[in-house]
């Protein structure tokens, strides 16, 4: 593919090792600036590189109607599918629409086997009952092997996470709470895509979606478990950056439209207190 | 414009205030999957979005060929035309290539003439000798008012550059050293990109494109001037970003393919000691 069509996008992987001389830009790097610069100085106007996944977005429940509809009695907007799609892009990926299926298992079978013809992963976000989360699981469990593999996450929020693989197809089941769907969605479908967009993810290295900050006001929480809390970002008159929780019901897609970033409470902590350096993750 | 349609793309800039209720996205916020949601669950989903701007990108030099020709003997390839287009995507502007304009008043004005015609901006790269630095000066002082506004810039590299606003269209010209031009692309460009595209850049607020990090090795400078200085970045044991300056010559692209972010040394400061905490630039 061409390196130039790369760089105009300049969201694309590296697939192959390009070294030549002084310049190695190695396979599973996404391509930057600086790199199209030293390529192009060595003549090196075509690369190898991965093509965007493309991630098919299904979203499912009798209540759920699209956005653009007004809901009547007990009925909601569809808010994962755009969230889901803007994290997939911002990721690298194509997202792919795949509207609502009914809390119907042979309905949302079909819909899900369609999904997966067509895609190198499907997300899709479920009603928060358990009848229908066990809906869910028990629908894609019969869409190939192995099959369910995770059945609820440590993490809140966004417990009722299913992770599965159907005969090599990634298929995350997101909880339908809109604000818990998309915590989900940067914690695990943003790195699943960039994986499946051939990144190198590389635990060692500099990652600039991640930072530290300092907490200004306690946050509470409870051990075995990963919170987030959504928190707006400032920097105070030393260039000290610090965390505040945003007020808020950590259930609504509203806290987070005020959010700059989540702070990340660890596994085995009861809280966290005023003052600490915390770690923040930026969507 | 659609709000899906900014919301698969994820960068385009909302054109005016959307207030309803719990959410408010203020004019000039880059739309973030969380916006997306918020918006999505009040039905909204068409939003006023300020187009990309199209940034024309001209190369100058008659040693200049094209990155995928065979230089000859005194003749180099044109690596700015890559840069500088990635730099400009990823900031949210569409580049328009304009090609390779000889060392020729008369064609260098038609060539910018043309750009500007068809653009929001103009960035050109120039040949480093003197006698071609004041051909561009004096070519684009000809465009229009008022002209040339900076010819010169406090920083290294950049120090070459050229800001002018001709009959209200922005041009930069970047020094010719490919090095230099890609560090003057993201502290000047991409900024003029953004700010073209309807962002409001907001000094107060949290910038995930800037951190700070403990400096590894005391690096030189001279008061006077902004250095921006390669730098590979690492966390250690304890979480904390370490930035160790990149071995190799700071006129060199190379350089900047192996470099993580820059180190920006301050105005006023002789250099920059092991062990202090440094601002850095994450392009």
């Amino acid at each position: 593919m061409l390196a130039a069509a790369a760089c105009g996008e300049n969201v694309l992987t590296v697939g192959e090792d390009v070294r030549s001389g002084a310049v190695a830009v190695p396979v599973g790097r996404r391509l930057r600036a600086a790199d199209v610069g030293g390529l192009a100085a060595l003549g090196i106007t075509r690369v190898g590189v991965v093509a965007r996944p493309r991630i098919a977005i299904l979203s499912t429940g009798d209540e759920v109607v699209p956005a653009s509809a007004v809901p009547g009695p007990a009925q909601v907007r569809d808010v994962n599918a755009g969230t889901i799609a803007a994290v997939v892009s911002q990721a690298g990926g194509v997202p792919v629409p795949r509207g609502i299926a009914p809390d119907d298992a042979a309905a949302l079978e079909g819909a899900l086997r369609e999904a997966l013809a067509d895609a190198d992963a499907v997300v899709l976000s479920a009603g928060s009952s358990v009848s229908v989360r066990d809906l869910t699981a028990d629908v894609v469990a019969r869409l190939g092997a192995p099959g369910v593999l995770v059945h609820g996450l440590a993490i809140k929020p966004g417990k009722p996470t299913v992770l599965a693989v159907c005969d090599g197809t990634p298929v995350v089941g997101l909880p339908g709470n809109p604000a818990s769907a998309l915590v989900v969605a940067w914690r695990i479908v943003a790195p699943l895509v960039r994986l499946l967009g051939g990144e190198r993810i590389d635990d060692e290295g500099f990652d600039a979606r991640e930072t530290s900050a300092v907490l200004d006001v306690p946050v509470q929480s409870r051990p075995g478990r990963e919170d987030f809390v959504a928190c707006a970002l400032a920097r105070d008159g030393e260039g000290v950056l610090h965390a505040t929780p945003v007020f808020g019901s950590s259930n609504l897609i509203f806290t987070l439209v005020r959010a700059d970033a989540l702070i990340a409470v660890p596994l085995d902590r009861s809280g966290l207190t005023a003052g600490e350096r915390v770690r923040v993750i930026l969507p």
